[in-house]
């Protein structure tokens, strides 16, 4: 087990009835709120006026920044900080998935900074302050409401970049299952998809020796997110199936699974974010894109943990590792395709003469995050097993 | 999946080489510091003047509070409250198992408390302020150095009580594998069947509905605290076996596991502590004989938790439930055996006869604790099962 530092200061307001609790407690941190949200749902279901009203009652002044898109805009969040300044705002409230949050958290940290919120994302600045943040979460799938984690997206140089620091854990995070009830089929997917690439990620880039509490931990989380998925798909009113899920995709990235492991990276994420970059497709269908060839290619680079892992999970028994990996691949794709997420780059409608273009996007984040080992030839390589061409 | 709040704001620092840092996180919540600790290992060992080196470096002024014996007394609790009073003491550095940490709790609370510190443990009084601490634990087993729980024993009353608060997280938990090296085998054992225990009395009390992630969550912990225990008894320098089981009970009882479960409690504990109340056995030597008599009573209470347990821990498969709870409780009876803990009142050499007292003394703590359910009778039929008569 390597040195570790764990520190999860956030917390967690979890089940059906607690977004009254809202208020109170976005107004221990200050009276004058920023309400940052997406653009459909949270309104449309009422959630939003609940909130508000929670806030208003517990005394806030509420200055509303809404229509934060899903890959969420470095524009959008300049305006939010702008606001955020004008208005002496002194608490955000964010109420959304993950691109609402990770927005919030942009906006957070930029209030607080005399220059631009980028150079946080190209390394060149550290996060030295922050404005309190209550994440009132809306989808199972980053687990940004509990994790130190945020990833924007730059329009103008199209790079969709991720950054990560301790001060961007949300001082509350607010879960209520019935909120993620209105989310439609292939979102949950892509929500679950997105959990397990937090899981496998860590899993199978990381080599363990000996007895490790953490293998156990993310393969139960791993268990249970498709479990959850697939209760959910069947019934999408399923509160036991949705709270699972969505503590599970909590749990799959809020510190725990990586302590101990040593460096752990986002390779998946990595090559995805390059897609969604170009293209804006949904964070979690570019992944269930990526995962397949990904696996692939990463079984011939670290084949024995990708075994445990496909054993332990799919509870692949008397079988050889070359066949455990092919039976896990395809049983993992299986599921995707099942959930109703693609798995290749054609169903994303992307041209397989775009890979050079998606490598050369996502070696800026690899040279940020110190991944010498994704070269353009090597992300190029992993792209080729994404087309499906072959399928 | 039941409502929760789940909050637990210590910072973990763990691994190999971790002491130094203690002075400076010390240091940040103050520069008078009680240092707390036990009897004989600490110093023994060089890790005592290894701390307070750490300590002075950072400018620390240390007053020192040595001795605290297993089973902590609220009588010693009272005399460092005097110390840390009469000097000014700003933070505490506890360094030891659960019982110096424990004991730290309450000298860090009592310290800022006008009343006797006692009122808390007897929910006569409310936690509202406390002294800093930062916890150097050098024991696998209570998970004290990241939990919000105390153990105390007022030895005028002949009680053992435990409380819990949010407000007694420690600060900062500094977790060195490399300092539980020397603890001896049977205390190791003892130590890994206080952290089984606190799995098993959540697991098994507990009715858990469709898909549970605290389920694979305990059932993982339980696997790796056994077999790292196993690995520890083999080899005591065995570093990563040692972090395994160091990690693992800590994570048995930070609060994650109950998470979700609805109202758990500590129903191994509230019978053990009658038996250390009475006659001073290192706790989990007490927890050894206590929990297959348990079990055997719980069998017949709820039989279906206990028999999901068994079946994924022991991996028991194609049995029947009254076969399956048979070989769980056999094989962890003789694992206990093995590991050099005993299972019987008998070779505690405490007679039969006492078991009404304990009952008695027990009574007490349920009646706090609010487990009416365990009554005289009951507790004595489940005491019943531990003299070891039939052995």
């Amino acid at each position: 087990m390597h040195n570790f530092v764990y520190h999860n200061p956030t917390k967690v307001i979890f089940g059906k009835g607690t977004i009254p609790q809202t208020g109170n407690e976005t107004a221990a941190f200050g009276k004058r709120v920023l309400l940052v949200y997406g653009c459909l749902s949270a309104k449309s279901n009422g959630l939003l006026q609940r909130v508000i009203g929670s806030l208003e009652e517990a005394g806030c002044i509420v200055v509303e920044h809404g229509g934060v898109r899903s890959n969420p805009s470095l524009a959008d969040v300049h305006i939010a900080i702008q606001s955020a300044k004008a208005e002496n705002i002194e608490v955000i409230c964010a109420v959304g998935g993950g691109s609402v949050i990770d927005a919030a958290k942009a906006i957070s940290v930029g209030t607080c900074a005399e220059h631009d919120v980028w150079k946080f994302f190209t390394g060149k600045k550290s996060i030295r302050q922050k404005l309190p943040l209550i994440a009132v979460s809306t989808l199972a799938a980053s687990g940004s409401e509990v994790n130190s984690g945020m990833v924007l997206t730059n329009d103008s140089t199209q790079q969709k970049f991720g950054f990560g620091h301790r001060l961007l854990h949300p001082e509350v995070a607010i879960m209520d299952p019935e909120t993620t009830f209105t989310v439609p089929a292939n979102y949950t997917a892509y929500g679950a998809i997105d959990a397990l690439a937090h899981i496998m990620e860590f899993y199978m880039t990381t080599e363990q020796a000996g007895i490790n509490v953490q293998d156990r931990y993310m393969e139960g989380l791993a268990k249970c997110i498709m479990e959850s998925c697939d209760h959910v798909l069947l019934d999408s009113g399923d509160y036991q199936a949705r709270a699972s899920l969505m503590w599970s995709a909590a749990l799959a990235l809020n510190g725990l699974s990586a302590a101990g492991l040593g460096k752990v990276g986002f390779p998946m994420h990595l090559i995805e974010h390059s897609i969604s970059a170009l293209h804006n497709v949904p964070h979690g269908a570019g992944l269930s894109v990526v995962i397949p060839g990904w696996l692939k290619y990463q079984a011939n680079q670290q084949p024995a943990r990708m075994v445990q892992f496909f054993r332990q999970v799919f509870d692949i028994k008397e079988m050889s590792e070359v066949e455990t990996i092919d039976c896990g691949i395809s049983a993992l794709t299986a599921w995707f395709k099942k959930s109703g997420a693609p798995v290749s780059l054609k169903e994303l409608e992307i041209d397989a003469g775009e890979i050079s273009q998606f490598a050369e996007n996502a070696l800026a984040q690899a040279k940020i995050w110190r991944m010498r080992e994704y070269t353009q030839e090597k992300i190029e390589s992993i792209l080729e097993l994404c087309t499906g061409a072959n399928a």
